[in-house]
């Protein structure tokens, strides 16, 4: 099962190397990992996705708890919650068929960023299983490039 | 002045303890990662934005292409390229105000992604400057939580 991590931490160098010597100590390799900042600029939030044992997980996070530059940690498992992950997507587009890639994009509600006369670049963002419908459509017309931001989530209602 | 550097890397554990603990070595701190999947299973590609001096910065470079499971690097400084982040942002918004805020998220293409009875979560995604001025805007309502994937980049024009 894949575990959505959260982690609110001092921003600071060291935290990062720190967090993820946590995760590859136990063996955990990290599907997605986004670090962006928050409302308060000495703040960044950390969200980790990650699969694996659920024990040894649960132990990870206990030692997360106890690194003093950690401030909050919050599993979303199980958990009413909102992901997006971005993504932006090179794909081999001839004039020819650039109307086809286009109709995708608008059905999915992604916006056309760069244009070349053999190319076109795409932004998409939303849930991962949207993101990947979108990549497994344009596959057959070839992705030349691709890089996604790795999953963010908040969890739903007040707080 | 930032930096975007962009890695591809192999998907499996420690590479990021790795090149996270190269960066805190030389005291940079990172301002946002983000590390997702691409087009092949087997490679994520990291996005690093970092501030700092050049020299070492170029070391950091060097390194990094020295590391086995480092595929490519690539610094995005002086090229032309497409930046997106993405963020999720929870506003207070009491049912008087919440056609002030919709209103802003319809100028921004933003889109509402969960109403409660006194709050707004909007997911937004765009370059750093235009994350920036709706912050700034939406700020007097009161911001509840706030989420960043950090910067993706993508090169523009064919490869």
């Amino acid at each position: 099962m894949k575990h959505i991590i959260s982690a609110l931490v001092q921003n600071e160098p060291g935290v990062l190397a720190h967090i993820s010597t946590l995760f590859a100590g136990r063996g955990f390799n990290i599907d997605s990992l986004a670090v962006g900042e928050t409302e308060d600029t000495a703040v960044s939030r950390m969200t980790v996705v990650v699969e694996g044992d659920e024990q040894v997980l649960e132990q990870v996070v206990k030692q997360l708890r106890k690194v003093i530059s950690v401030l909050k940690v919050q599993d979303f498992s199980g958990r009413d919650y909102v992901e997006r992950d971005l993504m932006l997507i090179k794909i081999n587009a001839p004039s020819g068929r650039r109307g086809e890639i286009i109709e995708l994009v608008t059905l999915f509600r992604g916006r056309v960023v760069d244009v070349s006369a053999s190319e076109l670049m795409v932004e998409l963002s939303g849930p991962e299983k949207k993101l990947e419908a979108f990549i497994a459509l344009v596959r057959p017309f070839g992705i030349k490039e691709l890089c996604r931001t790795g999953r963010v989530a908040l969890a739903r209602g007040p707080r």
